[in-house]
């Protein structure tokens, strides 16, 4: 049997230094638990760009669909503000996740027990809180044409184009609805049906998908209903399904009530290789952090986080997951303290590096 | 001189009991400070579907342009879910937005010192909270084609267009701007330019907007990560502009963040009509509210303070629209609550025709 094979692409700002301490974890699976990982590296975003002219070379593209998962750091900073918007940073990531067809992303919004003072929530209001967003990832806004900055009269006017097929709605809801059976059978699906008619069949499909899951109890909500929701009683929701564009916003308003964005990992899935598990990418739901990429202050929680969800859907290594997150919860449990999650003045952080010795310690 | 005009549409809901409270107000302004106003009442939403088969009859469509303001309740209830979409109680309020061309909609968020305690999030983080939401109204997704459900292939696609042009960018931005220059001269752009071409002239044209402004300080945020910093330090804003779908959900999460949607209320103003007064019409921000709709439970604030917000943009009596506000803020230091804003067990809330009284009382 061969080994399983992991291509990590470290992007930009923290991304690097984040992804150097996930090592440390996969260095200590394949010592301690004789699990070892075909490990590739490549460069995706700014980093691709500076090197390649694009943020994204064939070659690595080729590499992304051949692996069992992927792993990314994050893309993006100020030195690529002013670049074409066809060579972004952003265009890399974009690119994988729309030729890998990775339309089921997931994105937990999960309050650490140690952390729940942390959140700019009151305690109460988010303590415990344990959300699954599913967020359509390969359609909508993100990718319809026309598209682009074109003359009309004597001005310029700006396009995007919504549009979303049944199939595609369909497909992200029963994976939506697979992870709710596996949960609290609870889904609620967010569009805006009432202005948009992108979002009428959306809410069409996902009833009409429910009827295959008689067990979970689904709702409707409208996106700006959902963001106030999500804000006055977040715990009130267990899975929701929503596209690209309110995903976008919708989750990371969700990971932000939990305070602690450092700590937040995504996965985005796709449709079954041949072994039988998804195209997968797993990543960080903070970005780049230009701000203090360099400067050992990072929390590689995120991204370590993000390889235990790799565990989880792409090897099949659920219980080497659940000890890897229950080794995190230690460490916080233990008042290790990455620089974003400080909160009494006289605190001292640890480095991102330290952070990354203290988990491999608790496992 | 004639009287300043104004068109009431109470429409669906709590929209009713909540407008009976306003006509409260403006009996007062007649009686006690003799400004007497020429009020006529129409049907809008569902209510006007009830008796005319359209959300929005010619005749209230023709009313509305003529008068010098519109105060609108609320629209829609599930009574009318079923409703085909071009019926649906929302086109009523979107096509007096169009047809009156309403491009700039102010939401304030603000917290009200009395009721700092009462939002979900830590009350440090919302006390003194006062951000101005300028939300682009007449354009965007809401209103671009092509839009509709297809056939293609063998299946359905829902489609809807992003589109704006420069022009309808760039008066939405003078307004903004404007407001930051009696605010705070700090204005926030957000937009997705990282993913949507829309999203790069946005930012492009609001660039070219500000040099005519060269004291308000400018900024551009992707509006995901607006989400996220609206929910982590509110406080860090002033004035945001931003387009009509972003609008619609960031200014629903900001509207949350106070804890107080029940007192919050919006001005949608368009170009200046012969008396050089905007095209208006003010609502409040919460919905119809069936659930609670005709039990005297409904907080009219919200709608009174809409009318406050007429008096300052519409009919030059920024005295008078301090003085209502002045009156509200002592009905709510001394402890008057309707059923929204309770906290502690025990408290007896007030109903929707008491808190009216209240407010007159204090004027
Ligand atoms: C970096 C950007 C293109 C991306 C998105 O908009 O999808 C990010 O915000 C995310 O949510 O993963
Ligand atoms: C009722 C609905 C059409 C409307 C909108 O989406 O604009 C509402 O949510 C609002 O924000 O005023």
């Amino acid at each position: 049997m061969t080994n399983p094979s992991l291509l990590i692409l470290a992007g930009d700002g923290i991304g690097p230094e984040v992804m150097t301490e996930v090592r440390k974890i996969i260095d200590w699976f394949g010592a301690k638990r004789d699990i070892t990982f075909d490990v590739s590296e490549d460069l995706v975003g700014g980093a691709a760009y500076d090197v390649h002219g694009t943020p994204l070379h064939d070659d690595t593209m080729a590499k992304a669909q051949e692996v069992d998962a992927v792993l990314l750091g994050a893309v993006g900073g100020p030195q690529y503000d002013d670049l074409d918007f066809s060579v972004k940073p952003e265009r890399g990531l974009l690119r994988l996740r729309k030729e890998m067809d990775l339309y089921s992303n997931l994105r937990p919004a999960q309050c650490f027990d140690a952390l729940a003072d942390f959140s700019s929530l009151k305690t109460d209001i988010v303590s415990g809180l344990d959300i699954m967003i599913v967020r359509e990832l390969t359609s909508g806004v993100y990718f319809g044409e026309p598209r682009g900055i074109f003359e009309e009269g004597n001005e310029r006017v700006g396009i995007n184009t919504q549009r979303y097929t049944e199939s595609e709605i369909e497909r992200g809801a029963r994976s939506a609805f697979e992870l709710a059976m596996r949960r609290n059978k609870k889904l609620c699906s967010m569009e805006k049906a009432n202005v948009m008619e992108s979002g009428i069949l959306w809410r069409e499909v996902v009833t009409e998908v429910s009827k295959d899951y008689p067990e979970v109890e689904l709702s409707h909500m409208y996106a700006d209903n959902g963001a106030m929701q999500l804000v006055r009683a977040p715990k009130q929701f267990d899975v929701i399904y929503t596209d690209n564009l309110f995903g976008d916003i919708l989750s990371d308003c969700a990971a932000m009530l939990t305070g602690s964005l450092g700590m937040l990992p995504s996965a985005s899935l796709g449709a079954p290789m041949a072994n039988g598990r998804p195209k997968a990418m797993y990543e960080p739901v903070h970005g780049s952090a230009p701000d203090i990429a360099g400067q050992g202050k990072a929390n590689p929680t995120a991204c370590i986080l993000s390889f235990a969800m790799a565990l989880r859907y792409s090897f099949d290594l659920g219980e080497e997951a659940d000890r890897l997150e229950a080794a995190i919860e230690k460490v916080l449990a233990d008042g290790v303290r990455t620089a974003d999650l400080l909160q009494a003045d006289g605190e001292v952080p640890v480095s991102t590096s330290e952070m990354g010795d203290a988990i491999v310690a608790a496992l």
